[in-house]
């Protein structure tokens, strides 16, 4: 076999690996709160597009309520955990464009990055998946061609295209920019815990459909309590620390163990303890939110 | 030339075979009533691509009402035609999960797969399609790992799992599961037939948009009665074999046709007998509805 | 190396360019108004998916309102020019569908390509980006095989077949039919201009979410008043050329410039001159609605 020919063959090896190979992942996922009936979140995919015609471009969602940025750090937190490691995701709910906020991308410990407006929308992911390291974005380089000659829509001009480039390969995360404190702007909210029998602990979410209240208290920790189905959990809910709301809901399996409007405690989908009523909106009945500012404190009550 | 060299070419041309080889066909289909707002969908894409960042993953709808079986049977009647063979379909509407219906994947003469609980979603596909083979999902083997460690979202762990390994080829339809037999669980409904000059049908959908009301009935069947545009039908509707409305509709070419606010039946855009009201909307004015428990009959009057 | 090496090493790397080789675009980007409850969008991208595997078919938007035309003229051209030249984006609000409109495909002159009925849709588009070529699409060989057999839905048979088939490379553009007079069906409008001292445009579009009236007069026209923050515009709205409503607007840099309330003008993020009430909804308190039959016309109030 000549040199020649094999150089000629471990060329064509390299473009295959390097063509095809599939070590880079290159999928990004759009999060916004700009609904589908404009022509926004398609601009940003024609910027993805326009980076690298090789990119899979998905979605989370793009029906996060307006500038709730609370909302933006719950889906991510629910959602990033299923995508494969290098996935890049674009988040953005950006309430303060214009403003200081800085523009980053999060590289978490499980290999995901989060290229957004660091606003208190890595406040989640970053608790759960854990902060490898933090870039601002250098936005005198990573932006779109021209875009600095007009108006700048930061989601198009900016973070579509800087995520692109990175899940193309086009820039390392290295090229982003400069490296950060390990530190994202935090929304304060009650972490779940356990304190003296007492379990306090946010509303994370409403199940808007249903009108049902999910807690961040997961299955271990009420189970501290040791609650048998049928027993009476006391709960207050809070709207900034100001009571809203105590009733008295019976630990059940089933949403017909209690009669026809009445409360009930249980386990959700994510095994996190919840609140509803049977054949009934708890939400709106009660005038319950979720969100930063609401919490929950539930105690066992004494058995008979 | 060399063994060395000649084996070396050979695997260059499996590999390229394989890797790029477009006999597969690598499409996955996701249906479900999950809505578009949280991240459930976004989730069921994330695990199939980590299956194969190779795979094409799009849309049938998300929209169907929550529970609604019958809806989701109709919407794959009404597209899986239009995809290629090979294409494989996630259709995720569950109200029995954790119950004992089964997880199944349906090979259709068409050479399409439907992955989905068995539980009448199956029905008009099976019936329009024809079934080449079923398999049971073993569950035990197919399913997202560590999934089975706490809560399981079945259409995340196993319904996209598995449709995204079948689809890649990381799986044949072999190893989804045992074959059952050639039997899918059926919604009853009213099939479109033509006895003693009597038409029978069922209302598969609302047109909502109109309030019009669409049934099984083909145009060819309908000719079978040789109706002539001004004719008058017939029509009486029933709710679980309960007469709901009757009315006397002129068959009609264009909405003009009968005064505003008046009846008359047409053939939709599917060449099925419809009926409306010229500027109003029949389904909310008599209060008709859709699936497998509505369902029509119509004769048409005798000429004068 | 022998000749036969050669020769097949040669047809490798034809193979390579060929198959993997990005020259082409092969992007196809949807727009309707069929939202997305139906399978209407799944079935046009299936036919697309039977032409090549190989495409990407990506939204625009499937929320355009039932039969406005206007409205689907103004996302195209909001948002083709973020999408790489090449691609091709298939349009398909058809209110004539089965009466004579031209079925074309729009080149453009920065190398899109739209495929539409031609009933202005291509009004705005074609005017921003200016026409390098139209050609009527040739329905007799442009169309989903077997699909003249009985009912033709354009947009699935007709429209995605040929848009993919052109992205694809399967036809080229002189393929789609014979080339037409570089002229588009024009729904007629106020262009933005300055005559005397008085400002005329359109208004192009609502804000929804708030209630926002937006024009097409650029920034750069308005600034030929010279307006300074605080000044006030006196702004007249118009429908068919009819009054509806004249206020007077303190030209702001925010919203909160004037009381709650109160009108104002303003430059919204496409740097279009708009019109807003601080905390309210301009266009419903006021009836003013948007599209080719709606206009504008501003002076500047005389300084004291």
């Amino acid at each position: 076999m000549s040199i020649t020919l094999h150089r000629f063959i471990s060329s064509l090896v390299l473009l295959l690996t390097t063509s095809i190979g599939f070590a880079q992942n290159k999928i990004v996922v759009f999060q916004s709160d700009f609904g589908l009936k404009d022509g926004a979140v398609s601009a940003m995919k024609g910027v993805a597009s326009g980076v690298s015609f090789d990119l899979k471009l998905y979605d989370l969602t793009h029906e996060i309520p307006a500038y709730n940025i609370w909302e933006a750090a719950y889906r991510l937190e629910q959602t990033v955990p299923y995508w494969p490691a290098g996935t890049v995701f674009v988040s953005v709910v950006d309430p303060g464009v214009g403003t200081s906020r800085k523009s980053v991308v999060l590289k978490t410990n499980s290999g995901h990055f989060i290229v957004t407006p660091d606003n208190g929308t890595l406040t989640l992911i970053a608790a759960s998946e854990g902060i490898a390291e933090i870039r601002e974005i250098n936005e005198a380089v990573n932006r779109r061609k021209d875009s600095q000659q007009s108006y700048t829509f930061h989601g198009r001009d900016v973070y579509a295209y800087t995520g692109a480039r990175l899940a193309a390969g086009a820039i390392t995360f290295e090229e982003v920019g400069p490296v950060l404190a390990k530190e994202v702007v935090k929304i304060p909210y009650q972490a779940a815990v356990l304190e003296n029998g007492k379990l306090k602990g946010n509303i994370s979410i409403l199940d808007v459909q249903y009108g049902n209240v999910w807690t961040n208290i997961s299955a271990d920790l009420l189970n501290q309590l040791h609650p048998q189905y049928g027993d009476i959990l006391q709960v207050t809910f809070f709207h900034n620390g100001k009571k809203v709301h105590q009733t008295a809901a019976p630990y059940s399996q089933t949403f017909g163990a209690v009669p026809e409007g009445k409360p009930l405690s249980y386990l959700n989908s994510l095994l996190q303890l919840s609140f509803a009523l049977n054949q009934g909106d708890f939400a709106a009945t009660y005038h319950i939110g979720s969100g930063s500012e609401w919490s929950v404190e539930v105690t066992l009550s004494p058995k008979k």
